[in-house]
């Protein structure tokens, strides 16, 4: 059986995403696709709209074979260690092909990529006036003349850099995306394809109309009926506020990239009278130039979630195959690989893993069930959950 | 100038204390009272109603000429720590009188003290299977052949001992309470006196006509306009869950008073799917024989303000005279003890202070603002507030 492997957030799943499993198992001639999915927080440092068990679903719905979780520790992460964590699962589920979006499919990712190891192996990265994405492209652009600087050339690249640094065999194949930019915040009525965050945008405004038309209408019926966490930003400020006022500096300083003093920063915008008084104002009030937005978003939601230095390194370094769903198909290829995986695979939580290695996504999900406003949660998010079954096209 | 100590709560200032008050000056002759007041949380572990400037503010209309906060690390404690800390703070201001309520007013608390004294230093304080409390009152009524169980008792035997540690002189007056016994949880509607507790029941069932014969006009306007933390369980509750899902159990372990692994039956009551919704059954599911319900809150808000062991004893072996209120002739006392205080006094706290001495106190005041529910705050409670000056009868 041949696998191919997609790397996703599905935040909310679209028609692009469906559309892209299938392009994925028509030119690798995969029997089954492979995904493997951020769980309950999402790169960008926000929670997933849906929680992982629903947006799992949708995919298994909409062409996805088997569905793995992508670890908080590793999908809350710059670039290169989101695509390193998801890499190495795929890998560890002898999945031998990759497909992902670029802008530009006709590059020669890993080529890109080596030319980078070479940039770096001369040490060249000392501007610590740019940050080290812009330091790096321009490097690149030097020595190789292509501009890397799309978003999913960015994350294409990081994920070639990734199979390089694992010394294992991956194929990549890049694709075009049709009509939607990454970035694109608006698109039209009669658009069938839009991208996640113009969803994101118009869901914020309540157009669920015109979201019909470019979501699966299992997406659509699950966006409308499902606990989400469209409202998030009031709760978070208000757990990121309380945080920022009872830790010290000092235990506010070991959570993971609180770096140069940002807490003192934090701590004292969040103490003052009269300070910012939503989440976006308060992001704008802290940041700097020298951090993106994405940055300061994750190293904010690590401290509501309190994850510090060494929590994080020890998790990163036991990593897992946490099953999400599968259908008959992704259930036989399971069973092919069961025996060489190289990473231990979790179908179910007991109390004992979420004390231990699971404790970083067992926290993440209540702290997303609590995000999500329900007041009263009659399933949690990982203790005794079952992988979700599927036949395939139901 | 004489003055004579109260050590008060004023949750909220009601008949009771301005006749305390009263009570005070007249049966030692004293020309001014100065009241020791716990800060924005009392004793019992829960926020103050009314925050420390209203109630200060209360005090001083109703007879009190000084006052001065018990500051959080020695208000939210066991009643022999609540005692010493106040005894400090007014023998630090030179008074010698202390006149408290007590429920048998013509028992010798000093006597007891002794006795108590020699209680101790025989060592007999070994049964673990009950409380302290407990154990002691029993070895102290053999001796003695009192009964120390009433709340009011408990609390001038504490001032006893603490005067007596102190090694310094100071008068105990007791004098007896009218009507409204200490736990008493109702009152006529005839009354003029009611214990604090029956007003705060009367107050979370909304009689507030009711209540406006047992407070003076002042408090009953201060309750029906200022903010409040009448409904801080909710919030409260909120706060500690997100607190308890998101530190380690080392973590919590840390925190001052939580003992024979109270925080891990903590932890997995908060992670539990359908564990308790309220704070209220919350409380109960953790409770166990050898906790008081009050040891309990204060544990919890020991976890939610985050105060670790370390921290609460640095605080308590630097403690201060806070300023918040005096008239004309409180102001002439404090400058006729200005020189020779023993303590360092404190009438505008900067952001220095806010960082050093006063980082508890300042801490308590902002989550006391979160609890109170103001969604926007536009004076904080300590930085910059200068203490309240009042004209006397004004």
């Amino acid at each position: 059986m041949k696998a191919v492997g997609i790397i996703a957030e599905y935040n909310p799943f679209h028609n692009g995403h469906a559309y892209h499993i299938a392009q994925a198992k028509k030119i690798t001639g995969a029997d089954l696709a492979v995904v493997v999915m951020s769980g309950n927080f999402v790169q960008r440092g926000e929670p997933a709209i849906l929680d992982k068990w629903e947006r799992t679903d949708l995919a298994l719905q909409a062409g996805a074979d088997l569905v793995v979780e992508l670890p908080v520790f590793y999908a809350v992460q710059p670039g290169h260690l989101f695509a390193a964590g998801a890499v190495e699962i795929l890998q560890a589920l002898g999945v031998q092909d990759l497909v992902f979006g670029s802008e530009h499919p006709d590059v020669d990712f890993m080529d890109l990529a080596k030319q980078a190891q070479a940039i770096e192996s001369e040490g060249q990265f000392t501007d610590r006036t740019q940050t080290f994405a812009s330091a790096y492209a321009q490097q690149l652009e030097e020595k190789t003349g292509f501009t890397l600087e799309d978003p999913n050339d960015i994350l294409a690249f990081s994920y070639a850099k990734a199979v390089l640094q694992s010394g294992k065999e991956m194929a990549l194949h890049p694709i075009g995306r049709l009509q939607a930019g990454y970035h694109d915040q608006t698109f039209a009525d009669d658009q069938e394809i839009a991208s996640a965050s113009s969803i994101r945008l118009a869901l914020h405004k309540g157009k669920f109309d015109k979201i019909k038309n470019v979501v699966p209408e299992a997406t659509w019926s699950a966006l409308t009926t499902k606990p989400n966490t469209l409202d998030f930003e009031k709760p978070f400020f208000e757990l990121l506020r309380y945080r920022l006022l009872t830790d010290t500096v000092g235990q506010l300083g070991q959570v993971y990239q609180m770096a140069e003093g940002l807490e003192h920063r934090l701590a004292g915008v969040a103490a003052a009278v009269e300070g910012p008084q939503s989440y976006q104002s308060f992001i704008k009030s802290v940041k700097t130039k020298r951090y993106t937005f994405a940055r300061i978003q994750r190293t904010l939601l690590y401290t509501v979630l309190n994850i510090k230095v060494d929590q994080m390194q020890a998790a990163m370094a036991d990593s897992y195959i946490r099953l999400l769903g599968f259908n008959d198909l992704g259930q036989a290829y399971l069973s092919a690989v069961k025996r060489q995986a190289r990473l231990p695979i979790i179908s179910r939580v007991d109390t004992g893993l979420a004390k231990a290695n699971l404790r970083l996504d067992y926290k993440a999900g209540q702290i997303w069930q609590l995000l999500s406003g329900q007041s009263q949660v009659k399933v949690g998010q990982d203790l005794g959950r079952k992988p979700i079954y599927r036949q395939e096209g139901e």
